[in-house]
């Protein structure tokens, strides 16, 4: 969103001003950080997505889908392993369907259950799909593979914290 | 949005299957746990916020414009430093200003630059608003202090290698 970079790091700044007027400032300094890069990595991996038709949620269906034993899950189950609300699924999976990436269809003994099941288009796309992220690194820069590896378990202690898991 | 914990962590099983039928999953690993903790921070914070009428971003504004010396700074520079949008700044203002929490004025010797300026209402709003989501430590959990301030060091890398400051 810069047209060009700042000077200084401005969440540094934002937690020297905390500090001296508020209080402790680690967390939010984390927070605001957490914020920032998230927009980066979203505008990054969207734009690399675009030429694909997907967004990120989209992508991320296909790839559930497509890592399943049986190509298909009930649409429950994705919102899980998505961590997304049943009303988000519905919407992402209606927009995949479309655009003939998935196709809906009954579970084989569980009337109540509706599968989403991955499609020979929808593969294809998921594979290039994920040339294009992995390409950009996902927009995931500056650091290196056991650093990204060091912040992906500082960020699994948050969402354990959180209640997303037990183990 | 899980109504119960996951008995396994989502973002380590999907990285297994990635190392497994795409290749290293280490930047896929944390770009996915930057998203979701994202969500979940977003979550805690706006539900602490909206008995206070404000939503992150614009109570990320208010704060800004409190550490200012003046109280009040060009709609430009507040863009700069929240990494926003020049339309995403004038909306923010523009809900800040009907709820009287700011005013624009006119800059006193550039007449071509408007500025915001915090009005006591909107300080108080600022600091009440302040102890809530320092309340519920904007939602960040699980973290030693030690921790969370090398949360934020490894993402100031992603961030500067995204162009967002220099020093």
């Amino acid at each position: 969103m810069s047209p060009r970079p700042l000077p200084f790091d401005p969440i540094v700044r934002a937690a020297e001003l905390w500090t001296a007027r508020i209080g402790p400032s680690t967390t939010m300094a984390a927070v605001t950080s957490i914020m920032r890069v998230q927009q980066i990595l979203q505008s990054a991996v969207d734009g690399a997505l675009k030429a694909h038709g997907l967004t990120f949620a989209r992508y991320e269906a296909l790839v559930l889908l497509v890592f399943s034993r049986r190509g298909s899950l009930p649409m429950r189950v994705m919102g899980e392993r998505l961590q997304l609300h049943p009303t988000s699924v519905t919407n992402i999976v209606d927009r995949l369907e479309a655009d003939g990436l998935v196709k809906r269809t009954p579970h084989p003994t569980d009337r109540r259950t509706t599968l989403a099941e991955i499609t020979d288009p929808g593969r294809d796309r998921m594979a290039a799909a994920t040339e294009a992220v992995t390409g950009i690194e996902f927009g995931l820069r500056g650091l290196t593979d056991r650093q990204t590896a060091a912040l992906t378990d500082l960020l699994a202690k948050v969402r354990k914290a959180a209640g997303d898991f037990t183990d």
